[in-house]
């Protein structure tokens, strides 16, 4: 395409927009144009000379995969206080939290036998999981597509098998995470269930709408006994091709070897910086994103991106010199994805110490361009108060407040007292990396990560300037 | 990200939309609710088994490159004809037109010295460019960030010199397409002012944001007497290095040597398909791409996917056994990128039949996620009319219908009796990869990609069931 566009047209729309809508007094009106004015410097300052991207690529490719107490991690949380502590917060801190230390250990090997052939394939252990000790663990298998579908066989079918689940994520959801979400059972709760009938491992189809031959991990939802059976991701081409195998030898045997293991809880933390409010310090506004990643990949986009766009949102504070008038808080919360105990410590200081968290938000859904914010309330007035500030955030490719779900980490936190928003960049490639190896810093688009920290940006000056 | 959102509440919210914005009669809404149905369907048929992606992976890695004139311009022409008769549509054929053919050559070479080293820059001739006719052409350098301070300076500074054109994209534009419409004078009038003043050959920055190897090619402006002088796109960063070693040593001199040249005038095609409509078929609706492209790449984004998406649109009518009341034709037409040949003889074709072409949808901004559609025209009741139907394209990923350009190939239809319409995915990669080597089908999303094509079916079949 050739052709001659002017972006500038959809600027002026956007204030006159504003001002239709709310029947503005010329007192308001100015001080909207001023919001228009200093959301644009935000955008253009992180367009311009972000910080985000460089500090992303340091994340990923000097320090990589950073699963809850991990050296990565560890050296994780020095970095990102350091380039806290550059950006001269408020105060910048580390809040100890104890976490789940799981280890994948070496030498993943798999493959089934197709006649006399061993065909190698590509698995994963699950975050969480038993290993094999070294030793291969080898079953004929029993393949379902579903929990429910395993769920209806008869214990007698699947003692001393491994359970294969092998649903496919369902391409017509338009917002992939509804595709996860539906198919996720058979990883959050298969083994669980595969074991009580009996079954000796489980093997679960990667949770990714493309297929390639990378394995995606992810965790086992938790229970009370979670002793549990050796689980693992298989990569969806393996799947294909163990799935065609079984089609025409029912009997072909499933062998894998892994020497995951989990060792004592570590002490770890999560990483806090502030900039304390002028005029309503006591309210605080939270924005943040996990800092641990699974150890396969690079965690660029879960939770790499949300981690630099939330501490670029309160640099963009400093860089144009806005002193907010209620407190923000950037958090970079550890362990999200097995254990959750950062969101947890987080929410349980706020509660203990009393302290008023008025709205926090979430990136946690990758660096893409942006789509929407999500709002997590029952409160019809507040949801309408957020909402009015659409126009201000269209010129910036988000298109709407809607209710939906916050996110984990921020989830922990009083719903009653806290408005819960999650930032949502577009969805369609998320899964294609999620959880695998393939998550890497090449997958970033540098002007896509840092509208998602202006947009963050803005939305937390509008909920400093005026609170809820 | 590992929270459980479920998609399906934005569909409930859309119908609920639609029924409350129009204040519509029993049968009306029986009537949308069918059209939610429908559209429904096209979506779940394009993500379930949609064929664009892998005819725009034969188109690009099988074909690659399809400058008009070309032998893969002549191959693309025959693919696409029988891709779309192996569709069935009611009929298919080609219209002949006469397009330019200009061809590269082998051999572009190009460094400029910095002391008695020479440094290897990457460098493309820009179509239509006269060569060098395989000798070097070394001259001293001026650089010049814009047309303007071009114009400024006097004639004796510029003559014998290679005019060094080094105009940075402005990435503070939101919608990328307003940045290259801000630095695009540099390419397509720089190098006939440059000769004017003087100068012996052109070198122009890249037109992209970020900062690497590949040179990114383009057309310059026509203009009556096009001798021209040699000129070339230099990768952004070697203009960065060019730029840093001139500010050292202004007395750098510039080398390049190239074997382009334009050859007569070859005979090519649009390539046409059609769907009759049962009830007004001579009332059309045309849908399009172009299907030539550079040479340098493969033309994935620009604009194989939308050659792709346009036929793709029409293939789910017969999918799914839709009738269209109004008559659909895609149009692929050829030589948008040096000449617009094809969309000129397509709308002298339309005014000399006397068709009545009601509207014309043109994708030609990439593949990637959807974003909204643009209206080219001054007709409120028309724009209105459209812009009621946007709650049935909110669950698909398209937020607005805006005033805005609909597209070069259709901007050659009248516009008084033709509605415009300009298919708008997101824009923040379309100049990473914009008239270089890397345009290539990996850097397609299928997802992405098919759901542009679903958006323009629904909306080719709302004209098709409601005309205008």
């Amino acid at each position: 395409m050739k052709t001659i566009i002017s972006a500038i047209p959809i600027f002026l729309f956007s204030i006159v927009t504003f001002a239709q809508k709310d029947s503005l007094t010329a007192d308001t009106i100015e001080m909207k144009r001023n919001d228009t004015l200093i959301i644009k410097q935000m955008f253009h300052t992180a367009l311009e000379n972000g910080k985000s991207y460089k500090v992303l690529e340091h994340l990923c490719t000097k320090i990589g995969g950073r699963l809850s107490g991990s050296e990565e991690a560890a050296r994780a949380v020095s970095y990102m206080k350091e380039v806290m502590e550059s950006y001269k917060f408020d105060t910048v801190y580390l809040q100890p939290v104890m976490v789940p230390h799981w280890v994948r250990g070496v030498d993943e090997v798999a493959f089934f036998k197709s006649g006399t052939e061993e065909i190698p394939v590509n698995i994963c252990a699950l975050g969480g999981s038993l290993g094999t000790k070294g030793k291969p663990l080898t079953a004929s298998v029993i393949e379902v597509k579903s929990v429910e579908e395993l769920e209806a066989l008869s214990n007698s079918d699947v003692r001393g098998k491994i359970v294969f689940f092998n649903g496919p994520m369902d391409p017509k959801y338009i917002r992939t995470f509804g595709a996860y979400s539906h198919c996720g059972g058979q990883r959050w709760t298969g083994p669980w269930i595969a074991q009580e009938k009996g079954a000796v491992g489980a093997i679960v189809r990667s949770l990714t709408h493309i297929e390639d031959k990378y394995p995606h991990t992810g965790s086992m939802g938790s229970r009370p006994n979670n002793n549990g059976i050796p689980s693992a991701a298989i990569s969806t081409f393996h799947a294909n091709q163990l799935s065609k195998t079984l089609a025409i030898n029912p009997k072909t045997e499933f062998s894998f070897t892994m020497n995951c293991e989990t060792l004592p809880d570590t002490l770890s933390y999560n990483v806090i910086g502030e900039i304390w409010g002028t005029e309503n310090p006591e309210e605080i506004i939270v924005v943040g994103g996990h800092l641990d990643a699974w150890d396969n990949g690079d965690g660029a986009h879960d939770d790499g991106a949300g981690v630099v766009q939330s501490v670029e949102a309160l640099r963009l504070f400093k860089a144009l010199d806005i002193a907010p008038k209620r407190t923000i808080r950037a958090v970079l919360f550890m362990n999200e994805e097995n254990g959750l105990k950062g969101g947890k410590a987080f929410a349980d200081s706020v509660k203990s110490q009393n302290q008023n968290v008025i709205a926090a938000i979430e990136s946690d859904a990758g660096g893409f361009t942006p789509r929407y914010f999500a709002l997590q309330t029952h409160d019809e007035e507040r949801m309408q108060k957020v909402a009015r500030w659409l126009p201000l955030f269209k010129p910036y490719n988000i298109y709407a407040f809607e209710h939906g779900h916050g996110g984990a980490d921020i989830g922990q936190l009083d719903e009653e007292k806290t408005l819960l928003i999650g930032y949502r960049p577009d969805s369609q490639r998320y899964f294609d990396y999620h959880h695998a190896a393939s998550d890497t810093f090449d997958k970033i688009n540098q002007r896509e990560l840092e509208l998602g920290g202006a947009n963050m940006a803005a939305l937390i000056y509008l909920l400093s300037e005026y609170g809820l």
